[in-house]
């Protein structure tokens, strides 16, 4: 594949001889690496429904993989039907999984049911494909922006990025991620601040790693750390992903994106949204109407780690019976994006901007 | 004492017979109640340095019971210098310590050396009982705002608050969370958001504590939820605490309160901070010149909570090695504080309106 990341990691594999998919298990990352091979439709949606694998693009390839594994079992409509609703029911925020899971059964659908199956599993092929083109393109043109930057200040360029938009968030490069591999790939010297990203600390535990994986220096910091690290002049640029963008610009993303959107604004700090174009709803006008999806208050109210013994260990850190609530995406108003940046350029946040920029979609 | 917090706990207890101070030792919250005793001076800084009890207020109190210990034990000047230093070094941003100490030697150092362990022990004992009787009056104050809310809609007053400025890091009461413990008494309807205050989650395991032991309704979110949660309209007013005021109104608080000040302003959320007057610095014009003391990395990298099987366990989340920064600390402009609730009244975040409530402090 012409884009494909150079990473010794990859979070899926389909090796096409195959009828089943291997995906590295993000939860008991960084701790330890185990992956999981999705033999059946069902170990698919479980996968997506209890975050084995997580982020947007990501979810999307593996509902289109999980349509084909279902389609190998049983292709009649009836079956296509359910195993649709089934994996689309897995996440309510992410658009990528409606969008991927239609695309397979709009192709597939009107083939004859013996047809099915390798038909869906050449259209997950393809979305694996131009998911890593698109963050390739997206990455390029971030590579421009930090270029800019580096051409106006002596050091490294400083990145603060949020959550894991990284290459375990998509079939390759990642989506935020991506400018900082091609720039660290080039020699432009940066730095990331790494934001932990409570509460499922996709940050220390993913994007800390992919980083340290590929020699990007960084540094953890906590979620509330983002306004003094701004407010110091520490900062250079915001690159973060997106799990929904609407019509106008409004992005939804993982819970505390707004916050650094403000305090981005507050202390004139450039803020971009890296968003594959089909990160984009287009029949949503504007964030209010984006479903969050509320998870477990678990997640907030028990953390995962490595003790001392090397063991993998949840403990509690609130008295018991505290009542908890888990909301895992805000939404950032387009008024605090600098830019959304996509596989055709950077459009600013504004419904015109973006129709303008993909026209094709946009009717 | 006439505003004593009837709290079934209490963060430092001086029985006046006694040469000895006893605290709770705030780290093994809420898994444990642990006492310590304090029998010296270097028992006093270790238990400040080390965290054990936390909170400016607090830890102005026990700084001045530290210097009792140093002066029972050896009361000449030179030892008194030394013990003033030593404990001054403890923790640099709270400003209430270096209050606290300068006003024990001050009254004792005209004192012949025999006489002075009496007059400092004394001396900390009236700092402990203003210390209560300001923070109720900040209730007070504070009531009277929650009763404005009240007032103006139906059900109950949603407040947000952050880290641990409750009685836990007082000598009674607390300062933010003297208005809600007034309002829960007084029967006023009430529901506390509890932000978890990473990197110490000093939220989740002190706050969410108190909040449970006096019966006040709370809820624990993660840091980043501030913004959603003010956004979807679930917050009426933000209570913080300080640990150190400038005089043109800016406010060093925990990190992850400038954070949520931008997210209040956003959203047209009140935002008061809770300042007993010897929080506030008067030789200090603006927050720019606030030290902002940057703790220990494994803060970041390692969080301690109870197993399963009961016991306290430390685990790493992130990978071995990753670097991280720890700031404790950060600065809330004085633009973005709709008020500062002090012992007095509400003054707004100005120079001249703190000076105009404290004329005897400001000169």
């Amino acid at each position: 594949m012409p884009h494909a990341d150079p990473a010794p990691y990859r979070a899926l594999v389909h090796a096409p001889e195959t009828r089943h998919l291997d995906v590295i298990d993000q939860r008991t990352l960084p701790h330890e690496i185990v992956h999981l091979r999705l033999a059946d439709a069902e170990a698919a949606a479980r996968a997506i429904r209890e975050m084995a694998i997580r982020g947007a693009p990501l979810i999307g390839a593996v509902g289109a993989y999980g349509l084909a594994l279902a389609l190998d079992r049983d292709a009649s409509d009836a079956a296509l039907v359910s195993a649709h609703a089934m994996l689309d029911a897995t996440r309510p925020t992410a658009v990528n999984l409606r969008w991927a899971l239609d695309r397979v059964r709009d192709r597939v659908a009107p083939l004859a049911p013996p047809a099915r199956a390798d038909r869906a599993w050449a259209e997950a092929d393809a979305i694996v494909a131009e998911d890593m083109a698109i963050n390739h393109a997206i990455g390029e043109h971030g590579l421009a922006v930090l270029r800019d930057i580096a051409r106006q200040r002596s050091g490294p360029v400083r990145v603060m990025t949020h959550c894991n938009a990284g290459a375990l968030a998509t079939c390759g490069w990642g989506t935020a991620t991506a400018p900082i591999f091609l720039a660290h790939a080039a020699g432009l010297p940066l730095h990331v601040w790494v934001s932990e990203t409570r509460p499922r600390l996709q940050g220390a535990s993913l994007t800390a790693w992919e980083l340290g994986e590929r020699g990007v220096p960084h540094t953890l910091v906590v979620d509330g750390a983002a306004g003094l690290l701004m407010a110091r002049g520490e900062v250079d640029v915001v690159f973060v992903g997106a799990d929904r963008v609407a019509r106008n610009g409004d992005v939804c993303n993982k819970i505390g994106t707004y916050d650094k959107a403000l305090a981005a604004r507050d202390n004139g700090v450039p803020f971009y949204a890296a968003v594959p174009s089909p990160t984009i709803d287009w029949r949503m006008n504007d964030g209010g109407a984006i479903p969050i999806e509320a998870r477990d208050a678990d997640e907030v109210l028990v953390i995962a780690g490595r003790a001392d013994d090397g063991r993998r260990v949840r403990v509690a850190i609130a008295p018991p019976a505290t009542p908890a609530v888990n909301y895992a995406f805000d939404v950032t108003p387009a008024r605090l994006v600098t830019g959304i940046l996509t596989e055709r350029g950077i459009a600013r946040a504004s419904g015109d901007a973006l129709a303008a920029m993909f026209p094709d979609r946009a009717r």
